[in-house]
C-alpha cells in the first residue's frame, strides 16, 4: 500500500496510482484529525471523495503518531492524552474515538486502537501494555458499527518476546477480527529480529484472513516476510526515498544525486519497463535533482512506487505458480547477494 | 509559452502539457548553460530528447538572466561580463555564444542577444544601450547558422522613448529576421505605459511575421496586447502562482490559503472543465496548500496553465470569427470590470 498520509500520496496523481495497479492506500488518521479534521472531511462526502480515490483506502488507527509526533503524551486505560504537533492543542485519543474517526473518514479497512511498544522495552512494560492493547482492541471492536461492510483488523503486539507474541495472538482470535496485523516491528530492530517474531506469530494466524505486516519496508525486507506468509504491506520508504533521491533497481538502489549520473544517458534501472524509465535518462534526473525540481519528486516517486509494486505482483504471481523460492533467489543473485540464512 | 526554466515546466510532465494542448515551450538559456551545461545536453540528443518533450522550444538569449541573476555585471561591445549566481565562477556571454549555446540545446525558435533595459533609465542610456542591441542583433542573425531550420527572432528594444523604439524597429527590419519580439517591457512600469509602448511599436512590425511580447503578464496584460497585434507571450506568471496558491479563474484570481476555503465544495473556477475543476475541491486543494504537499503545486499548475492556454484559444477563436472585441468585454464583464478607457 502506498502511503497517504494528509490524503495524497505525496508527489503522485490518483490517476498514475491507478495506471501502477495500486489496489489500495494507507492514510494516516492521526495526521488527517489533526488536519483537516475528519468532520470536515466526512461533510465534504467522505476521504474517497476528498482526495478523489475511488479504490479501498486503509486507515490506521492514530496510535502510532501519536506514539511519534504527538507531545506530552500520557497513556491511562481510557486512552492516550497527548497535545497535537501542530498547534499543541490537548487531545485525548481512545479506541472508541479512532473507530469514530475511521467512520467518518469512510476507511474501507479499519486498524483497531493499540500501542507502538518501543523498542527496545523491558518486559513488565511490554506484557502490560500488550495487555492494554488487548483490551483496547476488545473496544474497538465494539465500537466498530459499519453497515457498509468495512473491515475492521485487530494488531498483533508483544515486543521482541516470543510468549507475549502468542498471548497477543491469542487475545485477538478470541475477538475475532476480519484481517490481523502485525505491529511493533521495524522500530530499531535488526532485520534477523524482524524475521524470527514473524516465524514466532504468522504460523498463529488464520490463512484465510489478511495478515499485514505494518510500516515494513525495504524490498529485502518485504521479500523476506513474503516467504513467512505476510501478505500486506505499507511503508513510506518508496515515496520518502524517491524525494530524497534514491531510487530502487532490479540491482540494487542508487542515489541519483552523484556525480557519477552526471552525464549518464542510462534510465534509472535498465531492466524496468516504467514511464519513467522509458523516457528519461539519469543525467536528467540528477539534474532535475540537483535543480530542486517539483519534476524530479514527480519522476522518481512514480519509478519508485512502480518498483515496489511490480514486485510484489512478482511475487503474487510466483506464489500462484509455486515458484516463489527461485523468485526470492533470482531477487538477491541479480542484486550479487546471497540468500539470507 | 509555458515557462520551463530548468527544462521543465516546474510541476508539471510533458504528457499534461500535451493534454493542455501547449504547442511551444520556453526554455532559460542562461540557466541551462550554467547547468546542467549545454554541451552536457547537446551530447545527450539535445534539449527535447533531455526534457521528453518533441513540440517546439523557444530559448531565449541568456541576456534577461544575466542582467537579472548575474552578479558583477559589465557590459561591453564585446558582451556581457558576469559571475554565476550558482558558484560564483567568470563568464562572457556574447551574442556568438548565445547563438552556439542555443543551437547546441536545439532550440526551435532562437531569441537573439540583447539588453533588457531596466526602467526607469536616463534617455542618454537607453539610445546607447538600443544601438549596442542592435549591433548585437547583427551579429546574432550573422552567426546564427542552422540548416535545420531554427527561426531566429529580433528583441526589439528603445525603453520608454517613441522615438527609440521606432529606431530599433528598423534596424531589426534592415537586419531581417523571423519573428519579432517587443522586450524591455514589464520591468516595473505602469501597465497604460506597456499599452502605449506596444501602440508606438506594433503597426511598424510586419504582420507577416511572429509578434511576441517577453515575459509578459496577467490575463488582463494579455487581452490588452492581443488587442493590439501580439501573438505571442511567455510568462511564468501561471506556474509561479499557481505554487504560491494563487490561481486564476473567470471571475477573477483567488488565493487558495485563504481560510474562507476551508470547508468550500466547489472547484477552482465553476466555469472551468479542466481536470483540477472537475475532480477536486477547494477545501482539498488549500489543505493540500497547508500540507505544503507536493500535490498542490502539480493541481495548482494545470489549472493556471489551462486557464491562460485556455484564455490564448479563446482569443485566437474570438479574432478567427471576427468577435474579438465581445470575447475582450465579456473577459472584463465576469470580472466585474469595466473595460480599460
Amino acid at each position: 500500500m502506498p502511503v497517504g498520509t494528509q490524503a495524497t500520496v505525496k508527489a503522485v496523481f490518483p490517476e498514475t496510482l491507478i495506471e501502477l495497479d495500486a489496489e489500495i492506500i494507507l492514510a494516516n488518521t492521526y495526521h488527517l484529525y489533526m488536519r483537516p479534521g475528519h468532520k470536515l472531511i466526512e461533510s465534504l462526502g467522505g476521504l474517497h471523495k476528498f482526495m478523489h480515490w475511488d479504490r479501498p483506502i486503509l486507515t490506521d488507527s492514530g496510535g502510532f503518531q501519536v506514539f511519534s509526533l504527538g507531545q506530552l503524551r500520557k497513556i491511562d486505560e481510557e486512552g492516550v492524552r497527548f497535545q497535537s504537533h501542530i498547534d499543541g492543542s490537548p487531545h485525548l485519543l481512545t479506541p472508541e474515538l479512532s473507530m469514530a474517526v475511521q467512520r467518518a473518514l469512510d476507511a474501507d479497512i479499519v486498524m483497531a486502537f493499540d500501542e507502538c511498544i518501543p523498542y527496545p522495552s523491558e518486559r513488565a512494560y511490554v506484557e502490560a501494555s500488550t495487555a492494554l492493547s488487548s483490551r483496547w482492541a476488545r473496544r474497538s471492536k465494539d465500537s466498530h458499527f459499519r453497515d457498509d461492510g468495512a473491515a475492521l483488523f485487530g494488531i498483533v503486539q508483544g515486543g521482541m518476546y516470543r510468549d507475549l507474541r502468542q498471548r497477543s495472538v491469542l487475545d485477538l482470535l478470541d475477538i475475532g477480527f476480519d484481517g490481523y496485523a502485525i505491529g511493533g516491528l521495524s522500530v530499531g530492530e535488526e532485520a534477523e529480529l524482524m524475521y524470527e517474531v514473524l516465524e514466532w506469530t504468522l504460523p498463529h494466524l488464520p490463512t484465510d484472513s489478511p495478515r499485514y505486516l505494518m510500516g515494513v519496508g525495504t524490498p529485502e525486507n518485504l521479500i523476506e516476510a513474503v516467504a513467512r506468509g505476510v501478505d500486506m504491506f505499507d511503508c513510506v520508504m518508496p515515496t520518502r526515498n524517491a524525494r530524497n533521491g534514491v531510487l530502487f533497481t532490479t540491482f540494487g538502489k542508487i542515489s541519483i544525486k552523484q556525480a557519477r549520473y552526471h552525464d549518464d544517458p542510462l534510465p534509472i534501472d535498465p531492466a524496468c519497463d516504467c514511464y519513467v524509465c522509458r523516457h528519461y535518462s539519469r543525467a536528467y534526473l540528477r539534474h532535475l535533482y540537483q535543480g530542486n525540481e517539483i519534476l524530479a519528486s514527480m519522476l522518481n516517486t512514480q519509478h519508485n512506487l512502480y518498483y515496489y509494486l511490480n514486485l510484489m505482483k512478482g511475487a503474487r504471481n510466483a506464489i500462484d505458480n509455486g515458484c516463489f523460492q527461485k523468485y526470492r533467489s533470482d531477487f538477491y543473485r541479480l542484486r550479487g547477494l546471497s540468500l539470507p540464512a
